[in-house]
């Protein structure tokens, strides 16, 4: 199967730290992909129109996005039940975390994208709303950091540690650990397996 | 239960379409929650950091989001299996369209909140860019519009379905249909559906 792909996307990240906690990462033929906002790929379009990465093409033709679908489609042709519960309300807890680490990642590339426009076309209502909800989230995380730490590992946590992986790697000078410290504890064990090694954001 | 709720999203249209759908609409306690990308609301951050609606509040004060993973709970607690199919392959491609139209919504509220940006502050390359996404999904979801009007419906007709219809709601001048007749007949016969109807949305 081949996977529109980059190594600065966190949304290909998760999928890929997926595939590797799945034991499929050699299954996956990466194809480096540009995606911007500003920017539609037409090559990539032929394959999904929404212009985002990841989106991942099967040796049939069958074509899967977004990485919400991807992530869910490795887990079941790994077996099934590894990275998503099967136990409904452990599932739906694990699901709502990884729309908590989708959310952040959404919030973050519009904080980001705002940040980088040219003088005059930044809107400082909308940097200081994201600013706002990016402490919030970093705040509800820090609540419940002892409560998920505690948990197997799912994609609930793949999609907070890759959120946490590219605030690191996106907004430098944002010192969050000293005032979440049971979520920088977390975050550490997160960026320690092998899955996170094997996958970290190459900038350039 | 209780959801942050509002009549102009089409997020919260999605989930309420699907409660409708499930017979589960009269358990919905709806509580009417501003949540636009420039103003975070404190109160709504308290259940969800990241200010989005709909966000929804179990009876024991489990809270639950995005709408992806509201549908999913609601589905289950209905007897599961009626807006998710339970067959792998099924579930995927359901899963599939239900990205392709949150996206499509993800990229029209984008186009919307760019377009509505004071003089000087709005960015013509992302407009365009948001412009070229948009006749791509209408086409893609022409070419594919045959297919899934043949299938049971399931969450990605609710997710395309309300996807198009905030497209009439909010851009009202983009005459979509006679270019893409095979989806707007399949369109109609979705706005037909009780659980459209009941859910339409309110200008104001």
């Amino acid at each position: 199967m081949k996977l529109h792909w980059s190594p600065r996307s966190p949304f290909v990240r998760k999928v890929m730290l997926s595939a590797h906690e799945l034991g499929l990462a050699d299954r996956i033929e990466r194809v480096r992909t540009l995606a911007a906002m500003s920017q539609p790929n037409a090559a990539l379009m032929r394959d999904n129109p929404l212009s985002k990465i990841p989106t991942l093409v099967l040796d049939d033709g069958t074509v899967i996005y977004d990485s919400v679908v991807i992530c869910e489609y490795l887990d079941g042709i790994a077996g099934g039940h590894r990275l998503f519960p099967a136990d409904f309300k452990r599932r739906i807890d694990a699901a709502r975390r990884h729309a908590l680490g989708n959310g952040f990642l959404d919030l973050l590339v519009l904080r980001r994208n705002e940040r980088d426009r040219p003088d005059g076309a930044r809107s400082e209502p909308h940097l200081e709303a994201f600013a706002t909800k990016t402490e919030a989230t970093l705040a509800a995380l820090e609540r419940e950091a002892d409560s998920f730490a505690a948990k197997p590992f799912d994609i609930g946590h793949v999609a907070i540690g890759c959120g946490l992986a590219y605030f690191d790697f996106r907004f430098t000078t944002d010192a969050w650990r000293p005032a979440h410290p049971r979520l920088a504890a977390w975050h550490d064990t997160f960026s320690a397996r092998p899955s996170a090694i094997a996958t970290k954001f190459v900038d350039g």
